[in-house]
C-alpha cells in the first residue's frame, strides 16, 4: 500500500533525495567508495559542500554579506549558539510555542530576556501581533512556523533591532526577504535533509560584537572562516541536502513551491472547515502552510481514536497531533505530494459519511 | 579495480554497514518509508537507538554507573563540552598532537590549564611518559590515539584525578578498562559510523559538580536523561553505528578485532622497517595500530611523489601523510581488511625492487 507521509519531522523528503543518497552510500559518483568512507577534504566532497552552499544562497536569493553554514547539533544547539554570538546585555523573544519557549529559556542563561508577547494563555493558537520590541535589545527572536501548534508568520516582519528567526519548519516553503534578518537558523529535518544537520544564514556584520570569549565550535565565525568544514561535517545529511536543493531548483524554485504549498493547505483547511466532524485549532489568519492542526468537533470527540485507525488503514502516516494540542496534525512539507493531501481529504469525507 | 581504503577519517566502514544503511534509506525494515522520513520518536527508531546503546555498552563491557551517549557536533564539540561539564578551577592535559592541542586550547577558555607534558619539540613522534598529574586538577585529559602523528597509548593509565580520554581514532580497536575513566569521547567517523556523530561514555557520578549554568544542549545530564533523544538525533549515523556494532559482535567482539589489528599493524611496520626505502616516524613503543605513519629514507626522499602515484595506480587510496608529518599514513581501522595491508606491502616491495 502506498504510504502518505504526514510526519512532522523527520519527515517526507523528495524521492530523488532518498534515491540519490542511497546510491552515494553504495558508490559515490562512481569512485568505487561510499560517500561515508571518503575524506571530507577530498575534492569530491568539497564540491558537494560548495554546491550545496551556493544553491542554498541562490534559491533564497541571499545577497553578499551573508554566510550560509551547515552545522551539526540540530536547531536546539542554535538556541544556545545565538546568544553566545549575539547576546551582550539584553534580548527580546516572541513566545509563540514550545520551541520559541525553549529558545527563550536558553537565552535566559545569558542575561535579561524580554518576552515581548506570548500566546501561551490560548495554548499558542495564534501569533501575537501587538507588541513593542525594545530598541535597546541586542536582537529580537521569532519562530516563524510553530510546528507543534500549527501557526505561522506569513510575512517577514520589521524589527528595530537585529531580527533572528527559527525557520526549522518553514524554510524553503515561501520566498523570504533575507535582508530583513540578522540570522536565520533551523534543523534541516523538515524541508531539507535527514536529521543531524542545522542550517544557519547569518549577516556577517552582526558577529564579533559580544565581549565574551566564545568556545570555538560555538562561534559562527569559526564556521564561516572554514566554509562549514572547521571539523568533520555531517557528510550524509549535507549530501542529501544538496539533492533536495537540486530538486527545488528543478521544480522552478521557491515561488513555485509556495504556490503548491498554498494550494495543498487551502484544500485541506477547506475540508476541515466544511466537514462536520472536524475543526481547525489555529487562528485562521495564522494558519500554518506546513503543519495543519485539527481536532474533532466536540460532539464527535469520541470518534477521534477511530478516525486515527481509519486513516492509518488507508496508509495515512503520522497524522496524530502533538500531545500539547491533541487531535490531528498533517504536516504538508514541500515534498508531500498533493495526492497525499487528497487522500487525507477523501478519508475525512468517507469517515464523515459513515457517521 | 578494487579500492584499498586507507583514509584517516571519514574512513572505511564494514561492507554490511554500508549496504544496510543504503537499504534502510530506501526502505526501513520493510515499513515502506525511508529511515530518513520517520519520526525519531517512532518505535522503530527508538529500537535502533536502544539497541545501539546496549550493544555499545556490551562490546566495551561498560558497567553500571556509566552512560553512553550519541550526540551531534563531532569530537571538536566535545573539546568544549568536557570543560563545560567538568572544569571548575583547574584542568590537566597531556599534549600529544594536533587534536590534544586543540582540546587543551579550548579548556583554557574555562580557567587554568596545566600541560603536564608535551612531545611538541619532537613533532609529537612519541607519547611522554614522565609527568606528574596535579592532584588538585578537576580532571586529566589524554588523547589515546594521535591520528595525525601515528602514536598511541596502548594501556589504560592510572590517574589520581578523573581521567578523560579522546578515543576518536582507537575506540573499539582494543578492549579497554572503562572503569579507569571518568569520560571517554570521540567522533564516530573512524571505527563506528559516518561523520556527524560523536559518542560519549560518561561516569554519571562525575557530573553535576561544577558551579556554572551549563547550556541545555551542552550539559551531558540533558542527554543522559533523554537517552540521547533530547532533540532530533543524527538518525542515519546512529543507524549506521548500530550496523557496525553488530558487525563487531558477529566477528567475536573487541578482543578478536584487537588480534587482527595487531596482526595487520605488525605486517606493515615489519615491512616499513625491512624495506630500504621507508622508515617509520613514531617512536617504536608508541606506534599506533590505527594510523601507521612512514616516510622515505633520506637517500630516497625524491621518490616520494612517485611512490604516491605508484600506490594510487594500484588502488591504494588515502595514504598521503598529513602535512604536519609528510610522507605516508596508512590508516588500518577495524574495517580495513588484511588483504588491503598486504596489497600495500606488495606495492612497497615492488617499488623497492624497481629502485
Ligand atoms: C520550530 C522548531 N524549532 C526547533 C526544533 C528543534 O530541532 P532539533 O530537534 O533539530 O533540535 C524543532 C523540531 O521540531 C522545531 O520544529
Ligand atoms: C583524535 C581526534 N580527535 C578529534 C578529532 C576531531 O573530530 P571531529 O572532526 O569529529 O570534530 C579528530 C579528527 O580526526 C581526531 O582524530
Ligand atoms: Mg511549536
Ligand atoms: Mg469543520
Ligand atoms: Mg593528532
Ligand atoms: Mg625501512
Amino acid at each position: 500500500m502506498k504510504k502518505h507521509n504526514f510526519n512532522a519531522g523527520p519527515s517526507i523528503l523528495p524521492q530523488s533525495t532518498i534515491e540519490n543518497t542511497a546510491k552515494a552510500i553504495l558508490d559515490f559518483d562512481g569512485i568505487g567508495l561510499s560517500i561515508m568512507e571518503i575524506s571530507h577534504r577530498s575534492k569530491e566532497f568539497q564540491a558537494v559542500m560548495d554546491e550545496a552552499t551556493a544553491l542554498f544562497k541562490e534559491l533564497l536569493a541571499i545577497s553578499e554579506g551573508y554566510s550560509v553554514l551547515f552545522l551539526g547539533g540540530g536547531a536546539s544547539m542554535q538556541f544556545a549558539m545565538v546568544p553566545f554570538n549575539l547576546f551582550e546585555k539584553k534580548a527580546a523573544y516572541l513566545n509563540t510555542g514550545t520551541w520559541a519557549s525553549k529558545a527563550l529559556k536558553e537565552a535566559k542563561l545569558f542575561g535579561e530576556v524580554i518576552e515581548v508577547a506570548s500566546s501561551k494563555e490560548a495554548n499558542f493558537n495564534y501569533i501575537p501581533k501587538q507588541y513593542t520590541i525594545p530598541s535597546d535589545a541586542d536582537y529580537f527572536h521569532i519562530t516563524t512556523n510553530n510546528t507543534i501548534f500549527g501557526t505561522e508568520l506569513h510575512e517577514d516582519i520589521d524589527s528595530p533591532v537585529p531580527l533572528v528567526a527559527d525557520m526549522s519548519s518553514d524554510i524553503f516553503s515561501r520566498p523570504i526577504d533575507v535582508s530583513k534578518y540578522a540570522l536565520i537558523y533551523g534543523g534541516a529535518q523538515k524541508n531539507l535533509a535527514p536529521a543531524g544537520l542545522a542550517f544557519v544564514i547569518v549577516k556577517d556584520s552582526v558577529l564579533g560584537k559580544v565581549s565574551r570569549a566564545i568556545p570555538t565550535m560555538l562561534d559562527y565565525r569559526t564556521h564561516i572562516k572554514e566554509g562549514s568544514m572547521f571539523n568533520t561535517p555531517p557528510v550524509v545529511p549535507v549530501y542529501a541536502a544538496l539533492q533536495t536543493l537540486k530538486w527545488m531548483k528543478e521544480l522552478g524554485g521557491i515561488s513555485v513551491l509556495e504556490k503548491i504549498n498554498k494550494e495543498k493547505a487551502a484544500l485541506l483547511y477547506d475540508e476541515i472547515d466544511r466537514n462536520k466532524l472536524f475543526k481547525g485549532t489555529a487562528a485562521i489568519e495564522d494558519r500554518s502552510l506546513m503543519n495543519i492542526c485539527f481536532v474533532m468537533n466536540d460532539e464527535y470527540k469520541s470518534l477521534e481514536e477511530e478516525f486515527g485507525k481509519f486513516a492509518a488503514a488507508k496508509g495515512l502516516i503520522g497524522i496524530k497531533g502533538h500531545r500539547s494540542v491533541g487531535g490531528f496534525r498533517a504536516s504538508t512539507y514541500n515534498a508531500l505530494p498533493k495526492a497525499s493531501v487528497i487522500a487525507l481529504i477523501d478519508a475525512m469525507k468517507e469517515f464523515e459519511k459513515a457517521h
